[in-house]
């Protein structure tokens, strides 16, 4: 198999050279041809986990000529994303990832390395909602990875909605282990029987913990990184309160914090809202969601989940106390759990990333200005660098995460394609007339536009151009999934919106066998394989203003809808 | 086995309670009785992975007489801790972890649950040393937890170290996987397959990457919270140059940020050193570390390692670039890997506990000022509420850690024990006279210390009065360990200073089975059981002022002293 994939490679990388060589071929020919060597190159590596390396790549050459002694500098290449983002956002994603630094392909399938470029959004995410729930008087702790088989079991709705993704630990060095431990899917099971035993009187309530970790689900559906892979990385809060209005409270106050990242942080607008029946959290109340829209595919992506699991939990692991109003009754405590993973990494780059690459929303970049030097010769160059060097101290010093490319062995443009494939939010180029001029000239990343800053009060210019960045990007987004957001009754034209990629406010009566008739209703089966069904996002918590219908979207139903149901195809 | 356990605790209850009603009884009877009624309980927990809870102690009492009315106030009673520390410090430690709420034990051995108290250490350490690093240009990411047998087994003397402790995961949901994964014990095999790909001219290095992550080592040990679990937290930095100087030199940068933690933050003195051919890490270079020394049990104690791993690991994992200096060669990179763990925080509650509790230094207290009105009555207490509470504030706005306790149900005394049991370094008692003169008395956790503080320029007053805490505390761990570090250059005295609980410093030739030898001469097999012999602590950088006699401490060695090595007893 990967024989026949290599010979195939070797072929294409053959024509791919040709084409480049041929001045009489087209850009056209160049990216198809380019195109169909990544996908044979993935190919190779879905099939064998590894990379592919030519036969060649990594074997010194005989014979070369020495070295010259100034530094080489690189050619204005075909450097960017080779697949256009509407053409295959599927391989478009896979290239922009990897090219942009963000995603590392491992060896363990579903596994990969989130490299300092993806992990800095990952900080400034915990970074706000930390300090968030801090505020709400939340603590952090840290429980252990492995649970008893006897914890994990004991409440069954729950156990039966993770145990097939569940990953056993069996054996220690050559010792088969006296009985399987399992790695943590999410930790209710971990955490409740210690809960148990600090609760003794209503006063050890509330308890408010949270917990920055790794979970595992050893899924067996086809892994993406970010949005769905075995290992992931979250944060999940697990709170007990001796009345339901409180707990109930604070699902709400997590979910605004919730809203908050993707509003305030990756600006990307989101619908809040519940969970139906079908799609709530296994053993829980009820489930309250953030859901985001990607443009690209049409889907659906649940961005941050508040779960309130009223007493199901404390009733199986007994988190109670001596009723004070109730002589000789045991009150059981309210609980509510609520997580937010690095998933929310992969809807950013899905949302705003482009045909050049990765666009990153500025509160969430690790860098948010380049500074390079451009037009610069021998005689000026450094006075040029000096000029570079001082802008960049000036904004960092400010507060600004701006760093310079002072490369000598890139040329100006390749630079300019460099970060712009990482989705700096603004590069500074500074040259000669500029700094005749006390000047930079900006290029903002998201929508290509040119202006000229002074360096007088530069670094209060730049926040202010961030924060526009941040609107803007939110607005295009915004606008996006509006012109995305439709309101129907009729089925048929529900179907037909989806297929435009469209998420349907619809009347729906809330059972779980009608959801999964209008899922089984809205599947297609066509040339590209099965597009899967639509299926509630949420029950948005702001109800569209017209009145709601009497009548279910599903035309057999004879249930009454009780509310507007956002619907979609989803991740 | 459980049932006879529980039989004994019984009786043992009823003794205990027999000798607390006996006004005839002595202190050190019920001392003893409770320290046997909590080991009894502690090996009914090591039987069964279970707390023990007595049969009536979660039943509803039934026709109990009405709740009264106003709150309960509990009586000062035997709240602290049962067991002193030169007493058995090994009982005190589990008593003080648990009663200071630091630690909840759980039912997979080995794994122990971190609660918000000692989290928030960690917090603190965490905070600390990855600004440092972030300085030095470290960047932070998350590589899988999960590594492939292939991967892991690429360094052979790194792996042999390792295998015997490496937990193995055989099953997701039911089915068996076709090959095992292990869970990382350390990342070296995890992550230097990226570095290859990575590194592809002298241009990509150096790499600087650090991860906070939790890693697993199934020790076959006696487990004891913090200082020796099978799954805890760390970072770990993984750093690759293009040359030896520069990579050496990071070693030391690294080192120096560990002594800051232990020196600046958790009052601990350390010795950097290099630790000996036996004791270094399996794979690399050469190892340094920070050892600390914990007075009642004289042990030294590993407190982080910073590691050279020369080219190794490079050329296991083929991490190189063509030599630019030497034409058709490859170039190997220098790595580095240091890492940091919980354990810190088992060695600052050795260090500094008393038989009070826990003593937090200031720097990494969850709560820095507990504020506790005192001798209020019905007439004056909301007034006195009213200072607690700005006063309390004030602090916080200052950027001091201060709670206050204004609980009704507990008195004054029980609130001091109780703080006091978790160690917070001040606590500022407010009562009407203090009011009248403006001012709180503050009493100091580590030296019992009381004086008055003006509530005029309170913030400066207390910032002050932590630092001054930090140093005495410092001082008093350095003056204990300096009275137990001895100079030596004979075996018999050796002996002698080991088993008076000290560590030493002697000539030693640095030989692997020189240092066998000299471990089985010190070890000690005496009524209680084998004392372990004594290892090379490491090799201080900073050696003794006299001068290094040519001959080897062990006896019948032959080989010339290299330098002084510290010995001693250790975790």
């Amino acid at each position: 198999m990967s024989d026949e994939i290599v010979k195939q490679i070797e072929e294409q990388g053959a024509e791919v050279r040709r084409l480049k060589g041929d001045k009489a071929s087209t850009d056209n020919a160049k990216t198809e041809a380019i195109q169909k060597l990544l996908a044979l190159k993935l190919a190779y590596k879905e099939a064998t986990g590894q990379d592919y390396a030519a036969p060649n790549a990594r074997q010194a050459k005989p014979k070369q000529a020495p070295k010259p002694q100034k530094p080489e500098v690189k050619k204005h290449t075909l450097l960017g994303v080779g697949t256009k983002k509407d053409d295959n956002y599927s391989e478009w994603y896979s290239e922009v990832i990897t090219k942009a630094e963000m995603i590392e392909y491992y060896d363990v399938s579903g596994c990969y390395v989130l490299r300092p470029w993806s992990y800095a959004v990952w900080e400034s995410i915990q970074e706000f909602f930390d300090s968030g729930i801090k505020k709400l008087g939340v603590k952090n702790c840290y429980f252990p990875m492995f649970v008893s088989n006897a914890a994990l079991e004991r409440e069954k709705t729950h156990i039966a909605d993770f145990a097939p993704e569940v990953a056993w630990v069996t054996r220690a060095g050559n010792s088969d282990m006296a009985e399987p431990i399992a790695i943590r899917p999410t930790s209710e099971t971990v955490m409740y029987p210690s809960y148990k035993k600090w609760v003794q009187s209503h006063r050890d309530l509330p308890i408010k913990l949270n917990q920055w970790c790794n979970v595992v689900r050893w899924e067996f559906k086809h892994p993406t990184p970010f949005l769905r892979t075995r290992e992931f990385l979250w944060q999940e809060g697990h709170t007990a309160y001796a009345n339901p209005a409180d707990a109930e409270k604070e699902v709400f106050q997590i979910l605004d914090l919730y809203a908050g990242v993707y509003n305030d942080l990756l600006a990307i607008p989101v619908v809040k809202g519940r969970k139906s029946e079908k799609e709530k959290f296994a053993g829980g109340d009820f489930t309250t969601t953030v859901e985001a829209y990607v443009a690209c595919n049409g889907r659906g992506i649940q961005g941050a989940t508040s779960h309130h699991l009223g007493q199901n939990f404390s009733k199986m692991f007994d988190i109670s106390y001596e009723d004070p109003s109730k002589d000789g009754e045991r009150a059981y405590a309210w609980q509510n759990s609520w997580g937010l993973s690095t998933r929310s990494i992969g809807a950013m780059i899905m949302v705003h990333g482009d045909d050049k690459g990765l666009v990153l929303p500025p509160r969430v970049a690790a860098v948010q200005v380049i500074v390079v030097p451009v037009g610069f010769k021998t005689e000026n160059k450094d006075s040029l660098f000096d000029a570079v060097d001082k802008v960049t101290k000036e904004l960092v010093a400010g507060g600004v995460k701006a760093e310079h490319d002072l490369r000598e062995n890139y040329n100006a443009g390749w630079k300019f394609n460099h970060w712009e494939l990482k989705g700096v939010p603004i590069r500074f180029e500074v040259g000669p007339n500029d700094l005749a001029k006390k000047q930079v000239t900006a290029v903002i990343r998201h929508n290509g536009e040119k202006k000229q800053v002074s360096m007088d009060g530069i670094v209060a210019s730049v926040k202010t151009l961030l924060d526009e960045i941040h609107t803007q990007m939110y607005n295009k987004a915004l606008a996006q999934r509006d012109a995305h957001l439709k309101t129907t009754t009729d089925i048929e034209e529900f179907k037909k919106h989806l297929d435009e990629k469209c998420i349907i406010l619809s009347p729906f009566c809330g059972l779980p066998e009608c959801e999964e008739k209008i899922k089984n209703a809205s599947t297609r089966e066509d040339g590209e394989g099965a597009q899967m069904g639509a299926k509630t996002l949420c029950i948005p918590l702001e109800q569209p203003k017209q009145a709601l219908p009497s009548k279910c979207l599903f035309p057999s139903c004879t249930e009454k809808a009780k509310a507007f149901a956002l619907f979609g195809r989803s991740y």
